[in-house]
């Protein structure tokens, strides 16, 4: 893509009211626009992103037998009614999703969706009826409405967000536990393809209503809103709120085992039961002919927060350092005066080849400010092209994540990408 | 795909509460679920569908130019007071888009959003600012929420629904007309490969509050809610809320030239002139160093309403009858007895070669339902593998448009999906 029209715009000051370096970076490199307080647009450079980060999302769970579907944000009452998840205070007591709600034409109320177990618990009712259908799993990436009385995490906890969220609906609580672990491998693959692996532990969590523990997918950040203790020689993590003396007698581990860290929750799974199964009637025939409720887990990994988690754990004083598996483009040609020929024919090749390149080919800019964009905004290879570098038929070839361009026949650059 | 490992279910039964045969045939084939009046799930069947359709048009949007971008649901009252458009009254005034609404836990209000010119003027405000930036053309598939009174034609009139918007940025009248033709273009590429080219016309409409014609893309059925009168010879539609005396004098037409048709809108685009630009604030540099207000346009194509379009015109008494275009799989292939081993070797190859195979392996179902349920789904091509066709090395095809069947060698079947 030709620089010159893409329509957003970079910008040098911060912008007013973010707190976050994932608001800050994002608003200033032109990927997101903030609407108000924890809603924001993805402008082009934000959507690549977000819908390079769906796709390994997507990859990991179809690999694991997920099938995708879609369902609404406008909810009927009476399903969460059932459940007692439809008034603010049955909401809190379960695990604290607080609603936006609305109203039809005729004035009776809608809530707007802040999960799905009950809506596709109720669909599956008409799906599902002998243990030969199942197991199945089920996901979709689908916005969620969270009305958060602060949201001062930009993109890390938004009132309006796109979560995956997988169901899983099982025989037995052994059929439901292997895929429960299955899931969690999928998850650390999902982490470490978006460049957190390094940083990202599975860690202990309280199950909330649902079930005594859960797993949490906890990134290292000072960002982050929770607290965590890890041993790291024995690869354990343990959330504060279950890092009690009985858990880790539990576990077998020492208090002084561990070190405690700020992390961001990038994703969790929770055992749910058959809380929703029975309260909702979702029950089939075993083998034997007798009913049984259905045994759930549900899965989440919300697409905003992995964004802008990634942004927290990779960047530097001049910006963004996406790694080249979520980068909106792979390449950023910088086309200097004399290379405006070598650089076209060069972008050219790349495009041909499907190696995604941004051309910088803005007449307005001096070259100071388009270096600062191009590591404001991370792309992960920067190539210039100047008079200079084509008179050595050259082009000078930087990594995001490196100080020192190395010099590379302008003609060898095309199988640069191919081969990494 | 193994239709075993498929969650949904097909029924026999027309669903209750359902007039449209869009919903009857989506609802019975599995491709969606009914939330509420107006409100749909999308099932696995019904989102590839749905994803095909939105890829056909990303492609022609794309190709005259558009980005694509997503905005969001909730929004700012603020905005849409500006232009007059918060309230029920100002709404209708314009357009009627009616709006759900909520509330922050602060207790103040926000939209959800019906349509968003308004947002998307003022997100371009910090973007351009010269007439170098001019032309853009922005787009995205975001949900739109109608609070619709009356919601019976199943996904073609939803309360909850997906659309493609696209808005268009220009500087002069001119170079907007020039856009709006090409747009115009694209939409009648896009419905004929949606398979609906040879119903859909160009239409001559109100241009409501911002112009005064526009133009509305109608596909001919009886399930439409539009009058359109048509001049076939003259290729000339006219909606019926302009097929006045002055406008027939004004386009030199006869009003005995036409026949009237019910139709149903599948797009409309939209000249805003400066309506928006000009309340919001969205001025641009001329050449001449003067400020100006920016030309306006919108455009629009809802894909559940194309989706319900494509059911309604292409359907027989038996099931829908996708065209390859948009079918959820391309094959379809039912296995009877002692054609399991030879089916297998062709679904490997199908989904090898790239070729979407739907396998239906289920061992609990007759010949005759899986023949019932594959006229149902309507896939385009169908492939009966069974004993005695294995005995003569042969498949037998069946497209969904033909009564027909052919005796094709097996090891021919693979050529026969790379070749059309």
């Amino acid at each position: 893509m030709r620089q010159s029209t893409l329509f957003t715009k970079t910008r040098r000051e911060d912008p007013a009211n973010e707190e976050s370096i994932n608001a800050k970076l994002l608003i200033r490199g032109g990927f997101i626009h903030k609407e108000m307080a924890g809603v924001y647009t993805l402008l082009p450079l934000g959507l690549r992103v977000f819908n390079n980060i769906m796709g390994i999302i997507r990859e990991e769970m179809n690999g694991i037998g997920g099938q995708e579907m879609l369902m609404t944000t406008l909810q009927d009452p009476d399903l969460w009614k059932k459940t007692g998840r439809w008034t603010e205070e049955g909401a809190n007591a379960h695990n604290g999703l607080p609603w936006f709600k609305t109203k039809l034409s005729t004035g009776n109320e809608l809530g707007i969706a802040n999960t799905h177990e009950e809506t596709l618990t109720n669909i599956l009712r008409g799906h599902i009826s002998s243990y030969k259908d199942l197991p199945c799993y089920m996901y979709q990436f689908q916005n969620k409405f969270r009305n958060e009385l602060r949201a001062k995490s930009g993109i890390m906890r938004a009132r309006e967000f796109v979560m995956k969220d997988l169901y899983s609906f099982s025989k037995t609580e052994e059929e439901f536990r292997e895929f429960y672990e299955a899931c969690a491998s999928a998850y650390l693959r999902i982490f470490s393809r978006l460049g957190l692996g390094d940083r990202t532990y599975r860690t202990f969590a309280s199950g909330g209503a649902f079930s005594k523990f859960s797993d949490e997918f906890q990134t290292l950040s000072e960002a982050g809103e929770d607290i965590i203790y890890i041993a790291k020689e024995k690869n354990i993590a343990i959330n504060k709120e279950v890092f009690t003396d009985d858990v880790l007698a539990e576990m077998n581990v020492k208090r002084e085992e561990f070190e405690e860290y700020k992390a961001i929750e990038v994703g969790n799974i929770f055992p749910l039961g058959t809380k929703y199964s029975e309260t909702l009637g979702l029950l089939y025939r075993t083998e034997q002919g007798t009913e049984k409720p259905v045994v759930m887990g549900s899965y989440g990994i919300g697409v905003g927060r992995a964004m802008g988690t990634i942004v927290e754990a990779l960047h530097d004083e001049r910006g963004i350092v996406w790694p080249a598996s979520v980068a909106p483009f792979q390449v950023h040609i910088i086309v200097l005066q004399g290379g405006e020929q070598e650089a076209e024919k060069l972008y050219q090749a790349l495009e041909k080849q499907g190696t995604e390149t941004l051309l910088d080919d803005r007449e307005d800019k001096t070259p100071g400010e388009r270096f600062a964009d191009a590591d404001l905004i991370g792309i992960p290879v920067r190539i210039v092209v100047s008079a200079k570098t084509v008179a050595m038929s050259l082009g000078e070839l930087k990594k995001r994540t490196e100080k020192e361009p190395e010099m590379i026949p302008l003609n060898a650059i095309p199988a640069f990408f191919t081969q990494s």
